[in-house]
């Protein structure tokens, strides 16, 4: 059976670094399957690289998942292995791996990685991706066991990064900009199920509020369903409710970056 | 033999789509070979896609190939495997495939995607790369038969790009902007025949039109034939006339975005 | 045993370049593992080129190493297969492979790259890489003898490129900008033993000279032991001393661009 390996990093794909633990890898794992989740990361955004991971892994096998995206670098914190739906979670205890292990069904072990003699040395003090992580998650990746890593450690100890904020009140769903894509769509922590749970259809019309803005917005299956140009709201491929612009940007037209605050509610009275 | 799955999107490098087209792909065919040909295509730039694909299959090696630039998304259209040259291509039936189809001989059998046997459930209305395209390349790749897919369509029934302008009308050689790269340079709608049908030879100078505008240009067998900074025509890796600044950005200089149109005839009396 | 390619270039990621290479790969190595190094060096930059492969090489497993980075196109120089450490490196005559061959050892041996049966026929003028340079590197990547590309050539012959300047002179180090990378940090020519050869220790206080500007700089471990904002010279991963801002872009604030010149001494008396 080939072992499969994936890499989410904040690395960037200009330098050389993702290929030096490419490189790593392969030395340590020559059978492993490589399979690169992304390394454009924004520098240090762990919330970022934590959404990733969640909404990818459940289509990638089953296999070893390296995510190293960590703003103290490797000045701070442990590093950690996790066991969570067959699965094994690799990186920094930041809270990065944290909702991709509640998206397979939570932590099942978990170990400090600690056992020097699965590193390369000397370890960079800047760049444990090359020196930690990677040649850890080869191991992995070749038939070592977790255990073998370090000492386990209680899966209640490990960060939690705080779930995005999502409330249902007085009949409207709260919540924040998760993500924007490439295409400027703007994925809210809202989930498809939340905004059913008001009694909206497709078909329906939502209010948003945007801080003291408010404004209207068709809520479809999909964001080909209005005119170009026009937004549209819709549950998108990870579940979660986006606003997007037919052929265009709405995280640019309605000015929201990540974390901003929105409110959802059925109209009232359909226009 | 190793089997090949290639794989041209817009969905970007910033989030998970790649990954995870490429995580169900390896879930189906543990054995493909997937060649990323690209993920930047601009948003929904069907022509942009459909050069880049058929200037890249020639030096692919024989396998599937999936091609998804949708600017519908997956609203509208039918999604299509087309047999051609030995390949066999796989994306949404908007000509996106169409010139590498041309490329390797045109369509000699074609399939509308229609058994969601082999999709992966639910499938998400926005993005039907994941859940339809990924998984049917990927059945054909460990080995299903295109018949396997859905009803068999007439190949002159697929939707064909209008090819780019190009004709030799007077003397000259009329063509348009088909791709600008990553340099600059200005590929052309015209090929290096067209301009050795009007006698031009590398060493001879050109006329070029731009619009209003008329500027003589050196025709060479290769941008470096021209001191640095000065401006060239040749004909490129792709057998198209293209315009390049010998260390600079052609299509800056002359403000040459896709689809303007652009004539060339052999300069009478050669300075 | 598995046999590695690994793949440098300026062909940026938009187009369909690195994809074509690939493919020409695969399709004569088909059991070839290829990494690819990076493909967003700019265009032309022979020294940047230089600088990641030979800073990534040491970390990738022993194969074929080509890299083409070629500000001539392929208008002027010759091609060359060059032996060392074990490795086989290939790409033009111009330096790129210079400093990884010295890195790994210096030549052993070193061949023009001159026979046609190996090429892609016919060889476009403008895109060797494709053409001349992937096949013959999967050639030797698929088991052909080095001596099989051409005639062999004096290792002293090999074009060089000029090492960055780096000199310790009145207590003081100088070199200059090598790389910047992603996050902004500034990457110098000095190494971590140039400073401590001039009585420095992590801990201690740096003064830099930039041009006429001077400045003091907390010289640590990692650029985490200062605070958010702060700005920190450490020994980075190739054992290179960088200046960087803990989250924030230290060539930014410094205004400090790939080959200026910087000046670094201890400080007299810590403040």
């Amino acid at each position: 059976m080939t072992s499969v390996i994936t890499l989410l990093t904040d690395y960037g794909l200009e330098d050389g670094f993702v290929a030096a633990c490419h490189g790593v890898i392969v030395g340590i794992a020559p059978e492993a399957r490589i399979i690169d989740v992304g390394h454009l990361v924004p520098t240090g955004d762990v919330r970022r690289g934590a959404a990733i991971l969640a909404q990818t892994t459940p289509y990638l096998p089953v296999g070893v998942h390296l995510a190293v995206v960590d703003p103290t670098a490797c000045g701070a914190g442990r590093a950690v292995a996790v066991e969570a739906g067959g699965r094994v979670f690799v990186g920094p205890d930041n809270g990065v791996l944290s909702w991709a292990v509640q998206a397979v069904g939570g932590a099942e072990a978990a170990y400090e990685i600690a056992n020097e003699e699965l590193f390369l040395q000397p370890v960079s003090p800047t760049f444990h991706g090359r020196d930690v992580f990677a040649p850890v998650a080869a191991h992995l990746c070749a038939g070592r066991s977790p255990t073998d890593v370090g000492p386990p450690i209680p899966g209640n100890s490990l960060v939690l990064l705080p779930a995005p904020m999502c409330r249902i009140r007085d009949g409207a769903a709260e919540g924040e900009v998760l993500c924007v894509d490439r295409h400027g769509n703007v994925q809210l922590s809202i989930t498809g199920g939340d905004v059913a749970s008001l009694g909206v259809r497709a078909g329906d019309m939502l209010t948003v509020w945007l801080g003291r803005r408010q404004i209207t917005v068709p809520f479809r299956d999909t964001f080909t369903a209005v005119p170009p140009g026009d937004l549209v709201a819709f549950t998108d491929s990870a579940g979660l409710v986006a606003m997007a612009i037919n052929f265009g940007d709405a995280a640019e037209r309605l000015g929201l970056p990540p974390g901003a605050h929105v409110r959802l509610s059925p109209v009232r009275q359909q226009a």
